[in-house]
């Protein structure tokens, strides 16, 4: 099979993550696209950063046009940011003939509608995953999954710097400048913060969610925009004591009058999933009718997370430019010759951290026969909980959580305790998993 | 542009429902695809059913096989769940070259290797969206979204009536007998809920997640799989003091050994936004090398749900097979003739809840004035909140959350409540959302 020619436009952060993830995982993506993908050229200024990224594997070169104008070229990937230089190089690879794979939605969201436009008049393709929520398929799911809907609504946490702000000033009770100065310190904000904490960013990405949503143009200009920067710590109190959390929410919905498209700190109840996404984590929340609430939650930012992004819609781009059958999606995700016999572990091998609640005479030395049982299988005590037995009982209930051990030992250890003569009854037990 | 010609078989609630969404959203799904998507024949044991739920539109038969033989047929429904007639019929369609779109996750489990053996080799697809997780992307999140990763592990909640009992045992302390009379009189259960309660449904859907995760056959013959029949109210408490839930999870993980498969009640941290998945909602947790951690939540089953996966699976399979510029995913969602110039409503024109916070004299009356405010821009309160003043102050903070209204109205009330000579700062305001 041809491989697809890749030229890569920007190698800074997601440009190299989008390099360093495509070659570590290569035997993985070709088990399951069935055909290599091999970035041949890439242009950018920092030659020196350029050659240390991609170890001197690939064309280099500082002119960016050559890339984009290359007969050898099936797929362009700009990672240059911005919209002037971008706009340039993203329509001269669209009249070249070139696929095109972007993560810069200011670059969507001011010139999207000129560009969409002259990829579907040179019958290419503009894919755009990373522009939106970072590595979570959003942009797959708006435009392929909830196909069969009417999109009612959407409200998204669509910015990581925001959310991380909000989230450390409702956890520790700091106020927004000093929030602020700590996502800067650990590279969670730009040293001009502004296109984030102003919601600039979201809006963006709200535009062309709302676009996908609703079949209707990009309207950026359009987008009521507000960020966080006069949030007080006292609203985030009251908003809590009433029950509910505030989020920079971007909204679009749809009105018999026309359309809402607005960015805004928003209080949300706290029991609704979205408003216990912390952190710099983004989620997507979608209202439609067939399918009701759907919800895709992940890294919004990042350089790995986001490169996850952007070859999937390499993947994408060189599924869809032949209806050869050999290079649909396959049924089980990999080629079918490439599926592998990996073992599936027995029960008595899976590793996982337990619940166990055992009914214990309530007398001195018993504690001390359980926990020598779990330590001689190797099992340690993460948490325990000894609830008080009534004046009547002479047996209480002890609950422990072990760190993670194999089911083998903790059924060996079961048995043990249930062996001691001062067990009154069968060992409760339950699996526990940490997931993170 | 030639439409797509589906063959329908069985109409029961996943059936009915597709038929209902696919004709009620016929204009949005066509401006998407831009070819129409016809069911032109339907299969049915029950002809009146039948004809009762299409309205006698279509060509309706009892013998099955008319359909996959049919040569005007391009795509087969199967949507008559078990695995020995639906099995005859989907192998009978793929031998007569037709595409399949099946929601029948059972069958899959059991016979998916010979299934999609068989497609392989007479090129066409067979398209399982709806199987897992009803209405929620999740399938092509994994063979499409997440294609860069190396999958690491997935932990899910993918039995909505299992999920509804332990989130009811666990609100009301009730007992799971009881639970599961509720759900059955709810229609969240079966009348025979077996397959739900003792986890064979969620490991059919595991085995087949497990496959496209790691490039591996379905093993379901391997799933260790219990059921949550067993679980007590005592083990849901003491989890909770300890800080955790109680979720039936399907998980399945890589490791250096070989892959866990395993569906089973497990204790999850109350943190993780997994744990806060309630009622008969579904949602799976993904972890990946690239991404990190990604979550999909939505409706795991029922009617329309189920249909709104079963509809982009005809529509993924109508845009595949054909290698036409004009079929593919178009940019924006919608085709680029199809976009509509829907107004984007003024910030004055949206409406949603407030939270303001007002800075009033601590005297009588005062409460009365902002209240007539409201009320005479028709605004209704929905939450108050008054913080106590200290003995120094002369003026208190009052918080309150109105129901629905306009930002105009809401404007104008906050610009008369800052007129009064009670009101000592501005109105701290900000939008609130429901979300339901």
């Amino acid at each position: 099979m041809t491989p697809i020619r890749i030229g890569l436009l920007g190698i800074g952060t997601i440009g190299s993550g989008t390099y360093e993830v495509l070659n570590r995982n290569l035997d993985e993506i070709t088990r399951r696209v069935g055909r290599p993908l091999v970035i041949t050229r890439v242009a950018d200024l920092d030659l020196d950063l350029a050659k240390q990224v991609t170890n001197g594997d690939v064309e280099l070169t500082n002119d960016a046009h050559t890339v984009t104008r290359d007969p050898d070229i099936d797929i362009v990937i700009e990672l240059i940011g911005g919209y002037t230089i971008a706009r340039d190089l993203v329509l001269d690879a669209i009249a070249n003939g070139k696929h095109v794979v972007t993560a810069n939605k200011a670059l969507l969201a001011m010139h999207g509608n000129e560009i969409f436009s002259a990829a579907h008049e040179k019958h290419v393709m503009v894919a755009f995953e990373a522009a939106v929520g970072g590595g979570i398929p959003i942009i797959k799911a708006l435009r392929e999954g909830l196909v069969a809907n009417r999109i009612e609504w959407i409200a998204a946490i669509i910015n990581g710097t925001t959310n991380f702000i909000l989230s450390e000033m409702r956890d520790r009770g700091i106020d927004f400048q000093t929030a602020l100065d700590e996502a800067q310190e650990k590279g969670y904000a730009e040293a001009d913060p502004t296109f984030d904490i102003e919601g600039v960013d979201a809006a963006h990405k709200l535009a062309l969610m709302a676009a996908m949503a609703f079949g209707i143009p990009i309207h950026f200009d359009k987008v009521h925009t507000e960020g966080i920067t006069t949030i007080e710590q006292a609203d985030i109190r009251y908003a809590e004591r009433l029950g509910y959390r505030l989020k920079l929410l971007a909204i679009t919905r749809k009105r018999a009058e026309g359309v809402e498209l607005r960015v805004h700190p928003t209080l949300v109840p706290e029991g609704r999933l979205i408003a216990n996404v912390e952190g710099v984590m983004n989620a997507v929340l979608v209202e439609a009718d067939a399918v009701g609430s759907t919800l895709y939650y992940g890294a919004g930012a990042g350089s790995h997370p986001t490169a996850s992004a952007v070859i999937a819609d390499l993947v994408d781009v060189a599924r869809l430019i032949t209806a050869d059958p050999g290079e649909r999606v396959p049924h089980l995700a990999f080629q079918p010759d490439q599926l592998s016999d990996t073992p599936i572990l027995l029960m008595d091998d899976v590793e996982t951290s337990y619940y166990l609640r055992m009914r214990l005479a309530d007398q001195p030395g018993v504690l001390a026969d359980v926990t020598k049982i779990l330590g001689d299988q190797g099992v340690s005590i993460s948490a325990a909980l000894q609830v008080e037995p009534s004046e009547q009982e002479s047996a209480a209930d002890f609950v422990v959580i072990t760190d993670t051990t194999t089911e083998r030992a903790i059924r060996t250890a079961i048995a043990s305790i249930e062996g001691l003569s001062s067990s009154f009854a069968e060992v409760i037990w339950l699996r526990m998993e940490r997931l993170s």
